[in-house]
């Protein structure tokens, strides 16, 4: 998506599935930040992850080989819109998301140096890394090559991580994963006092959903062309295209940051109280996709309806789902799968549940029935 | 397992874990089989692949690099003890698993040329292909070093295949699956007609469990090691350790065909009516493993019985488990997952429920908590 080096022309190739990495930080007994503060509603504060000055984050993107295009702020995170991509740096968790070539891996080390250095910052809670199955894999770089040379990056950097290759490895909806496991519960324990129990009694929770779609509509791939006639590509031309797609509608109440390139391509960050969206589109004809992120709660029901209304904006003729869930009881898990249960004009063709120790994982690939064309 | 060539010394390194191939073969009209044979239990009958002289299959085993130890049969099918591991000849279904550095995916077109040749059997109807991930995979010859390399073996030979990478890859017991999706329905429907509704009304019905253990406790490798003073090695030791172990009490009703080898090492068949079980152990102590697989249909509640039984003999550090069983209701999934819930003395590192078309398979892994050690 970035204006600088990836669409020379209009039907250039470009790798739209993205890197997507979270590292929650643990609170250091006597440091200056207090990871309370983070889950209390009432009393969002400006401090740890979000003290870092902008010229330290640009530099550690350089690393990554990519750059701010803007950024916006609410009481709880700094939403960062890069040229692949997007960063959400809360006061003790970012998530950095990077698609094309970049070589997001490289740069964790610097990435926990910072944490460290600026905000006492020294111990990894948990961290995640995921992507699909690259189109291109041989234009990567580095580690990201190949996923047991990721693997092999992060067990050397990171303790305790298990890595799963989740769906078909010889299908193009594949999906990697690596996380870690908490060494230290005691983390686990400061996290949950400080989040008191909500209304319905459950305690901390964590989602990401995440929808990756491929082979979308050409009426779809028209809308994320600029057309100069229309008006400004930028963030002039990211707000029209909200409109005109209907993406503002998939969460209204949200503060959306959206960005039209040129001459195609569109990246969008959404801000909801202490939660994220993320809307990622390469229009390319021959390598089109679009990526749909966000860690907002939603009851059960709904997870359903957020795939069906990201779905019926994008019409791809391939898409995966998965829902990545704190564990509250045995029920999540019977939920989770009913979640990605029948899609209209869809077959599913593998669904796949992971119990990990304290998440359960649901993954599905689904493909446009045929008669529905 | 090997007495030729694979136990020189006694703690030389062997690899247990086996490679396990199935193929299911549809009828060909006006061809000679009848598949109904094989599934009405009234008419258990010598056709199909059972016709196949003992020269061919001994022919196309050398292509794997194994040897027949010992064949037993009964009215539905044979069952062959090999030096590495198993083979079972039904009239249009072969199973055969073989460990060490064999070769089993070589002979795969040796097999179905034999099929076709020997009993006009040309459709391929299913196919499964799986294996743990090895000790020393750069021992391994051929498309066997690298599970990729298995998988382009199997794509280039198959169609419709969909590979899968089921639990922790960058850990010790991470399985691999390699299974096809029937292009032709009505072979199904063949099936399914030709097997009348039992009494639970339910129909065809298809089911496997693996239980595959490593570092077993020491007190279990002596058992399969043969001591000269207790008596002979070969068929009769096995049936002696079968007696001293409590194998044979897992399915007493079962015909057993059991062999002990020099100096260590040992292999059983099990028969019981149309369904088989197999065990292998490699009780070297650098390299210990045992496996145990049958097709025995249980109750759900059995499943976890049968791997109650299985872990009580052999007292591994680890051990998995994967349930692979045609889908009947989506209670059979909620089943599949409570039948690897607890096993005393063991914490579960994974669980993993896959939604295949008409499978189901449930695969989780065991750790022996520490404080039962």
């Amino acid at each position: 998506m970035s204006e600088n080096n990836s669409f020379y022309t209009s039907e250039r190739i470009f790798e739209g599935a993205e890197k997507l990495l979270e590292i929650w930080f643990g609170p250091t007994s006597g440091s200056i930040p207090d990871i309370s503060s983070e889950f209390d509603n009432n009393r969002p504060l400006r401090n740890g992850l979000r003290l870092v000055e902008r010229d330290v984050w640009d530099e550690m993107l350089d690393i990554v080989k990519c750059q701010v295009l803007n950024v916006v702020h609410n009481d709880y995170f700094d939403a960062y819109l890069l040229s692949e991509s997007s960063m959400f740096i809360y006061p003790h968790k970012i998530i950095l998301k990077t698609c094309g070539t970049t070589t997001l891996l490289i740069a964790i080390h610097r990435l926990l140096e910072i944490a460290s250095e600026y905000c006492q910052l020294n111990k990894v809670w948990r961290v995640f890394y995921s992507r699909k199955s690259f189109v291109f894999p041989e234009a990567q770089l580095g580690p990201h090559k190949d996923w047991n040379e990721e693997v092999k990056f992060l067990d050397q950097l990171l303790d305790n991580g298990a890595a799963y290759t989740v769906g078909k490895s010889n299908g193009d909806h594949c999906w990697f994963l690596w996380l870690n496991s908490p060494q230290n519960d005691i983390l686990l324990t400061e996290l949950e006092s400080a989040h008191p129990l909500d209304e319905t009694g459950s305690d901390f929770q964590d989602i990401t959903i995440e929808i990756l779609m491929t082979e979308l509509s050409s009426e779809t791939l028209n809308k994320f062309y600029h057309n100069p006639s229309e008006g400004e590509s930028g963030t002039q031309g990211g707000a029209r295209i909200d409109r005109k797609t209907g993406l503002c509608d998939i969460y209204p109440e949200a503060q959306l940051d959206s960005y039209l390139y040129e001459p195609c391509g569109y990246s969008a960050n959404g801000l909801l109280r202490d939660n994220y969206f993320n809307i990622h589109v390469t229009p390319e004809r021959n390598c089109s996709y679009a990526s749909f992120e966000t860690n907002i709660p939603v009851g059960h029901g709904t997870i359903a309806d957020v795939i069906h209304k990201v779905i019926a904006i994008f019409k791809p003729e391939k898409f995966s789902v998965t829902v990545f869930k704190t564990r509250e009881d045995n029920d999540n898990k019977k939920l989770l799968v009913v979640s990605v249960d029948d899609i209209n004009g869809y077959s599913r063709k593998d669904r796949i549940l992971y119990e990990f120790e304290d998440y359960d994982l649901i993954f599905a690939q689904f493909e446009r029935e045929k008669n529905f064309a």
